[in-house]
């Protein structure tokens, strides 16, 4: 059993669990002989969806969980009163050490006081952000925190910035990553109070590179490999790209629409279009980090496909052989420098 | 000269002064004889722009200003330093009556710090925010603070609510304006310090038509008419339009000159396509106003042609046509029921 990265997986979180929860994982577990899956929730109703599919028995396994935590759900009390949740369950698999990872599409809020109060923070993390992948011209930048940490403080963005650099480097394989933080002008003395605050400390942190402040007009460019913020404004950029795509995908489909002419050209354009907006869709990158914590906590979206499940599980196995919290603890203990 | 709205407007200022500013402001007066243009700036270069077109004389003068104040400069010295400035002169026409309106396309801070200086607040005001118009799938929504005051109160953002519930309705027509506040989820437990000490004062504020929390990812789909956040998270929101907006565009035009399949659609879509993405241009809708000031200041993008110019010097007229300042000052009174 050793040989395998272990992964908890939620089988009854987000909006199309169990179904495309289970297909996701067994597409994993098909695709590399490195992963061993531990589905949680409702016994019956998992069997019943594995039955549908052939993988190798070595690399599933179903742990019984008769509880759900619903999205609605206040998180902390949800946590302490559901014990027999597939939430919980799978999140004490990571902290008896069965477990390397977790993935769940279920209550975000349930992840984030979750993966805290049971998985634990790596020894002088102090506060695990959330870190999703976003598209850029040039690839994808990693935006840190997206909505784990509300009111932070100039300490923990120097310590986004740190783990994330790790993250961008260890995980994606890029080499000394750019770190910027978001600010609204590109010069030293601008921003609120927070941002004027960690600047200088960013500025002299030895080990990140630190390349000053980004425009939020810069992140889909690619300026900066690591972006830094506090949650509120991470969170923006975030539903921001959501909206703003969504809606400028529907006028131009629109705009197609409109006359005979342009109707044919659709036609013509729409498989080549297809091809170039799809390097632009957040969710094929799995899901979200939560980073600083002993154990990977994974958060996909809500409405994640068997595609996003199998590629968060995928992912898992990267970030655990890339000994990943090993270099965040040795970044993190730096600081005392 | 009683008939006129008389607007000052800084020729210097913008990547395109004076050309563009000149062209922009006679565009105006050639398409409306209920306006005069004062131009500040240097009188040589403004005539000699002047002397290309035809125009009605009465409706335009110029103000000879010798200084130009540049957009790095640090503003609140340049407004004390540079009183034979564009920007200070135009300021100073609004502060003496002689003007109604104040459009640059200059520094935005020297815009700003003026603003609140030399014009100054309305009686009861706390903070002017400076309020742009975005576009939406519904038409446009205002964007109430963009830039104007970081770290701000909940206070504030209540102000912010009322004046943008005014300029929504009497300017662009809206009736009973929507009002939401930018949040990480539309539950009402949800959010950041300011926003959960706002969000019950919105509620409670019988003047305005308050929908409660929306995300980021409902801006583009036009939720809200006015949209209610702090500076710096309102700065992000404009600048993620500009940012994913552009990226996107990009995107979809590379797409279609993949194949020579798509070379030809993009040909047949082009005309339809251009149009409907007009619809979603930020610059069409002319200048940001700050409102809250003892008389309209509006700033332009840095980047404006005439078009811009045109439109936010005709802006100027609905704007004092309506009394907004008068309108204004009674909703900021009532707070104190």
């Amino acid at each position: 059993m050793a040989e395998y990265v272990n992964v908890a997986v939620d089988a009854m979180g987000g909006d199309n669990a169990p179904v495309e929860i289970v297909k996701g994982a067994i597409e994993a577990v098909n695709e590399s002989d490195h992963v061993k899956v531990f589905l949680t929730g409702q016994e019956e109703q998992i069997n019943n969806e594995l039955s549908k599919y052939t993988y190798n028995k070595e690399q599933v396994e179903v742990v019984n969980a008769t509880e759900v935590i619903e999205t609605a759900e206040p998180p902390v009390m949800a946590i302490r009163r559901k014990k027999d949740s597939s939430i919980v369950k799978a999140l004490y698999l990571v902290k008896d050490g069965v477990c390397d990872a977790y993935v769940s599409a279920g209550s975000t809020g349930a992840t984030l006081v979750g993966g805290q109060v049971i998985v634990g923070r790596i020894k002088g993390v102090e506060r695990p952000p959330l870190a999703p992948l976003i598209p850029t011209e040039k690839g994808c930048a990693l935006l840190v925190d997206c909505g784990a940490n509300v009111d932070a403080r100039p300490s923990h963005l120097v310590q986004f910035a740190k783990m994330g650099s790790v993250y961008m480097e260890s995980v994606m394989g890029v080499k000394n990553p750019k770190v910027g933080i978001v600010n609204i002008g590109a010069e030293e003395e601008k921003g609120n109070a927070l941002v004027k605050e960690t600047f200088p400390l960013l500025k002299n942190c030895p080990d990140i590179n630190f390349i000053g402040s980004i425009e939020a007009r810069d992140i889909p460019s690619g300026l900066a490999d690591v972006i830094v913020c506090e949650a509120f404004v991470g969170n923006v950029i975030l539903k921001m790209y959501e909206g703003v795509g969504g809606t400028l995908i529907k006028k131009v489909k629109e705009g197609m629409m409109t006359t005979l002419r342009s109707k044919i050209g659709a036609l013509l354009v729409k498989p080549a279009l297809k091809n170039t907006l799809k390097a632009f869709d957040l969710e094929q990158y799995g899901g979200a980090p939560m980073l600083g914590l002993n154990g990977l906590v994974v958060k996909t979206h809500g409405s994640s496909k068997s595609v996003e499940i199998k590629n968060s599980v995928l992912q898992c196995i990267t970030f655990t052989e890339q000994n990943i919290n090993q270099k965040i603890k040795e970044k993190i203990t730096m600081e005392e420098n």
